[in-house]
């Protein structure tokens, strides 16, 4: 069937959506492929839904050759199982919830872990059955905090998820390897180009895990790379933490004062007046910045924490979400500050926190009892110039280890160009990406929490291993726009293009549009997918209209075929060729077959 | 790609689910098609999607071929469009309604008119745009007071819906004859036994409406036909009332004493006795009973209301139902009767509600206010033997349009068999379906309420006029297994078959598995659809599995096959035939080719 643009369903907008800011949203929503009906919340229209058709295909197809079963789960669930492992409050608010008319409480399904464990355990009962993996393509909610950029982070978006089922971890390891090279497949057939890098685990649970990011300067994620190989999203980098070092000889901590010096560069500037190193002036690396924060689990709970880290160095915020999830940090309030005289705002130092009443002379109050975790830069026999928890003044030479102990690590600070790969491999360079898709190793959590055991070869009940994985598919729709679009328009790769071919008729010449649409019958009864602009506009808007489409090739009919030639463009590379009417049909064949 | 039994994702199940009624419900789960995961609402393992992706195919290249265009809306919808065209209070308690993170409300789509509506709006401007016709295949929800029946009545399904956008009503009318003609061709592809008869159009609003029942003892639709080709659905019966007739010569109403006649049996019995008629015994068809209901409104207002009726029939609820949506009614309460003194319970007669006092020296008390319609053929000049509105106390000869007269008529008594058709036709025949499809003429009522105008040729704006037209396709599933199935199990047509052919292998013999699988490989190279039972479990059980999953056609590869032979069953006749090895192959791709 020929589509044909004067009664399709497409209207190309001339002005850019006003919440996008990505070019792949306002390019989607320009050219008439998603229309937005609420925050994160968008129609497909016939444009965008065939190029989603085809990445769901590209999907299925890699799923069922490594023996993937799909199924389909309902997106409306009940609580129960969700409840039973925890994930009903962790998700917080990022979960949508509703009751039933008799009050029951269910959810927008955010992902499946849940639902899958239980079927297999509802039908399954022995290792013979195993390996299993099963997978969807289906809707998922998420009540982001900040539904943005069109399709990449949307509140209801689909996605394939698969779950693996082994009796052992040999299996569970082959099972993610089998999805591993699944996903290298499908992301190579989406023409992306994206790094496979190591991930945490988050709200999922589960040890190993990995994101496959495409690469994007205006992707949310930031990942670093080594030359020596290793890669790895931001939040889960583990810094090499350096050699505990030997304390002897550094002298006693003394206090300098350092008024108004509540930041670490006035606080540098301060000591180097107060208090000059014999070596070198200090810098804000010798400086141990101490920030408060009040942790809020979705439960309602909070506590506070203090993090230490070099003065250099500021947190990473989604670091540390990722390391305190499902917590969130807050900022403390006045009244945190007043409830806890021993945090002196701008001043807080380690001693009071770890209860060490050395420096009580001070005047430093008693031990606070709030939790402190410092930065694996801060080894035992490191020195630090830090607050003294009194107001104006910070101390010298604060030995970790010999003057205060920590609760524990929290590696959170940021990374930078540059820094050491943990692993040796040489320096890291950040980098940004799109996450297309995560693989988890999550081992036994779901199986424990709802019961799913089989028998093993000895009659033995065992608990089954997981692995869980996902892919965007609506948001791979707008990774692949955001990665080929141009100044013009979109630019699809072949394997996603809505069209394998755009015809364009230009003029009034009724002997151009009937060879266009002789053109455009013989291709389509070859098979090729072809678009025929067969508008009353003009050729200017024709061809605009052409390149914000992005099919990837385009043949114009038009003045030139009196001398029995079309023009050809490749919307690509934007070459531009004649191409004779004689056989043009045979060789726009060859051209879309690739 | 051959699916092997021993390794798909399937169960057979002996027992039926302890929630089922219908044997499609039934069987569907104990197949291992669906699973139930809440109160209407149901996983598809992997042989049911196989089944509903052909359903989906079948809908899709129906709709495509009248040129309507495939787009795909949000689940989750804002609050504000169904607002605009009430619906969001008139769905009540069948809608999902729920809050986002920051209070927003939300809704889970039942239908999508609104959104439609307004994605025309959005992009369409002018007479030249239209016709349009556009669909999706998507999920819907509603929050159904008793999710039964498996798939057949779900809270989260399956549905084709698509709108048509017309200039006028001319187009609508050949815009609705499309859909209608389409519809035809789907239900016959899906090789059900179908009718397609009036309706009423409940929530959706609009003038004209068809349904297209699927003809089954446990459907939950009723509906009737004449010999003369009349065909609705109850609720959409309008009866043909008789002609007025003149009421001279009957006397005036007079009391009878009826003490503890408060049905219409003993008040007959009563009446025989009391004041025994000339002609003939009193029936209950002379009687005119009043049914006192409070309608209750989604928006929470509530009003009462009596219906009176001939004795002799009851009120069909489903009737009644669908003449008062969106209101509800609910039985009267002792605090109601306490609250109407006017209204005496067992003996309700239509001069108190009409507010008439000729009857006032009987006691009875004045007008009560209540509203108060009658069954069509309470006629003006038909004279009723009916409650005083006194305990204990009925009046003979109160004549229609004489001594009361009605709020206005309410067509809600029952239909029977035999009952004449309204239009002549014949008698009726009542008989049950499954609703698979609906088609409304909407008219202007969502293009008003939502602002749908184009410019028409003279420059000038006009509403749009629209249809909508649905088509349940996880429903159709079960209908057409319904329809299909016996006491061993399923039995797919092949147009719905998930396989279109199952090899079981039998024996231990080794050579008859690897025949089996060389059979298997010949089919599914040349295109056929294998599910091969290569378990090891004995005849028997590989047997009764192939009946209840219910491919059309088994091979049987076993003890024959050293005669070179196979053996051939054909699911939905049970006919079985030996198969030469040689050439099976070949015959084989005839029979599945229909």
């Amino acid at each position: 069937m020929i589509t044909r643009l004067s009664s399709y369903f497409v209207r190309t907008l001339r002005e850019d959506p006003a919440d996008a800011e990505l070019p792949s949203h306002k390019l989607l929503v320009r050219a008439g492929y998603i229309r937005r009906v609420a925050p994160g919340i968008y129609s497909w229209l016939p444009l965008g839904l065939r190029v989603l058709a085809k990445v769901e295909q590209i999907v299925r197809e890699e799923m069922d050759a490594i023996g993937a079963q799909e199924v389909r789960f309902p997106a409306l669930l009940p609580r129960e199982p969700y409840e039973a492992t925890g994930r009903w409050t962790e998700y917080g608010p990022n979960l949508f919830r509703l009751h039933d008319r008799k009050s029951g409480d269910y959810l927008l399904g955010p992902t499946h872990e849940e639902m899958f464990t239980l079927m297999v355990k509802d039908l399954y009962s022995s290792y013979k059955d195993l390996p299993l993996a099963l997978y969807q393509i289906q809707i998922k909610y998420r009540d982001e905090a900040r539904p943005r950029a069109g399709l990449l982070r949307g509140r209801e978006f689909i996605m394939k998820d698969s779950y693996s089922f082994d009796i052992d971890d040999a299996g569970l390891a082959a099972s993610y390897q089998r999805h591993r090279d699944a996903y290298v497949r499908i992301f190579d057939r989406l023409g992306l180009e994206y790094v496979i890098v190591q991930a945490t685990s988050g709200a999922m649970g589960g040890s190993a895990s990995e994101e496959f990011l495409a690469v994007s300067p205006n992707g949310e994620d930031t990942f670093v790379r080594s030359p020596g190989g290793y890669a790895a999203n931001v939040e889960a980098v583990s810094i090499a933490p350096p050699q505990p070092t030997d304390a002897e000889g550094i002298p006693a901590p003394r206090a300098i004062l350092t008024p108004g010096a509540a930041t670490i560069d006035t606080l540098v500037d301060a000591a180097n007046q107060v208090a000059p190193r014999a070596d070198r002036p200090w810098r804000g690396s010798d400086t141990l910045k101490n920030v408060a924060f009040r942790l809020v689990w979705p439960d309602g709970r909070s506590e506070l924490l203090v993090v230490g880290l070099p003065g250099d160095r500021d947190i990473d915020l989604k670091r540390l979400d990722a390391a305190i999830a499902p917590a969130e940090a807050t900022p403390l309030t006045e009244e945190d500050f007043t409830a806890n005289p021993g945090l002196v705002k701008g001043y807080i130092g380690p001693v009071a926190l770890d209860g060490d009443a050395v420096l009580a002379h001070l005047g430093s109050e008693a031990a606070t009892g709030i939790r402190y975790l410092v930065d694996p830069r801060v080894v035992p026999g490191t020195a630090w110039l830090t607050g003294a928890n009194v107001a104006d003044t910070h101390l010298i030479d604060v030995v970790a280890g010999r003057d205060f102990t920590a609760d524990g690590v929290l590696d959170v600070a940021e990374i930078r160009d540059g820094d050491p790969a943990p692993d040796g491999s040489g320096p890291l360079s950040l980098a940004r990406g799109i996450e297309m898709g995560h693989i988890f190793q999550l081992g036994r959590k779901y199986a424990d929490a709802l019961g799913l055991k089989v028998l093993d070869s000895n009659g033995k009940l065992v608990t089954v291993t997981m692995g869980s994985y996902g892919v965007g598919v609506s948001r791979a729709v707008a990774a692949v726009a955001e990665a080929t679009c141009d100044d013009k328009g979109l630019s699809w790769p072949r394997a996603l293009a809505p069209f394998d071919l755009q015809i364009v008729a230009t003029g009034k010449d009724e002997a151009v549009f009937a060879a266009a649409e002789q053109l455009a019958a013989e291709l389509d009864a070859a098979g090729v997918a072809v678009l025929l602009d067969d508008r009353k506009a003009s050729p200017g808007v024709k061809f605009a209209d052409a390149e914000l489409l992005g099919i990837p090739t385009t043949v114009i009919v038009g003045r030139g075929l009196t001398d029995g030639l079309l023009e050809l463009r490749d919307r690509a590379t934007g070459e531009r060729s004649d191409l004779p009417v004689e056989g043009a049909a045979a060789r726009l064949r060859e051209i879309v077959a690739g």
